[in-house]
């Protein structure tokens, strides 16, 4: 038994995963990690927090982009200083508090921590194209499209920094389709979920 | 809200897939179907039940198979006819009656029909190989070859047979790791799931 509650949340665009995320977090009085993981990582890191901002979840794949790329101090390409930056990042907060972490190949980050919940969440194109036209207020024409571009560039992100593959459900706990219960009884089912995998 | 209750397990090999479907389908007051399929699969079809045992959610890719195929009437290959005699099956037990439905595509040959709950069971393969020798019986030696076989095997078989790939969490409502709240647990967890899914 744990005393310390560690959940990642990987999500699909829309799929409701920040919701779910941050209300789970409040039932079982673990600190929410979303955008605030960036300013953990500028803290930590000491580069500026515009720079995690841009390359939140995703990579340029275009060549010009890798011609230009800035290396820095050893020749570590730039944007992976800022992976890793973001990895200590999550690695420091799991080992000092109950956290919910979104994203940011936190499951991969928290690979070798004992006690951590997987957790992702997906739901059907249509519903978070819904969503993110509601929610989000993403122009209804322009959604369809730009729910796959975002989803395609966090794949693409994981697939490259992490010796995994995105969305295999082997690597999660639980896997729900949020548009099933709603966010709300998504919530509950996954504060039941976690009441007995920290039993 | 359906006063039916329609659902389909997809499992991995010694996940405890079976074990949690038949408890489920006790608790919410379903029939439940494992082999007991491949029976009814034979009563509608008219074909000897044997077939369908020997051909269970397998393929032979072999050449030599492909060559030795038997056609049966309009050149359809027989084991395409133990398949869509299976669908069949699922699809006319699924329109009369509650039921939880363990493998067999059976996600994919009610994918038209309305409020289907969709499940995955899987777990990590130490724990399944454990399992394989304790519930089974399994060689322990041999366990962890068998395992990864049956698995392929399945896997193979719904690619095969649905335009879908197996094991895509996208594919279902929720999916779990069995070894996370153990079978008991992970019965209770479903049921809370499919009462809200239900509501």
């Amino acid at each position: 038994m744990s005393s310390k509650k560690i959940v990642t949340i990987t999500r699909q665009y829309a799929s409701g995963g920040r919701e779910i995320g941050m209300k789970l977090a409040e039932k079982i009085g673990a600190e929410f990690f979303d955008k605030k993981l960036l300013e953990e990582a500028a803290k930590t890191s000491g580069i500026h927090q515009s720079h995690f901002e841009e390359n939140d979840e995703k990579r340029t794949g275009s060549f010009l982009y890798l011609l230009s790329t800035t290396y820095g101090q050893n020749g570590v390409p730039f944007d992976d200083t800022l992976f890793f930056a973001q990895l200590n990042a999550i690695q420091k907060i799991a080992s000092e508090k109950s956290c919910v972490i979104i994203g940011r190949c936190a499951d991969y980050a928290l690979r070798d921590f004992d006690h951590v919940a997987h957790i992702l969440i997906s739901a059907p194109i249509e519903w978070r194209i819904k969503r993110a036209v509601e929610v989000y207020g993403i122009d209804a024409k322009k959604a369809p499209d730009y729910v796959k571009r975002i989803d395609k560039q966090r794949i693409a992100y994981y697939n490259y920094y992490t010796d995994k593959r995105w969305g295999i459900p082997q690597n999660y706990h639980i896997c729900l389709d949020s548009s099933a219960l709603g966010i709300d009884g998504t919530v509950d089912l996954l504060k039941d979920f976690l009441d007995g995998f920290y039993a």
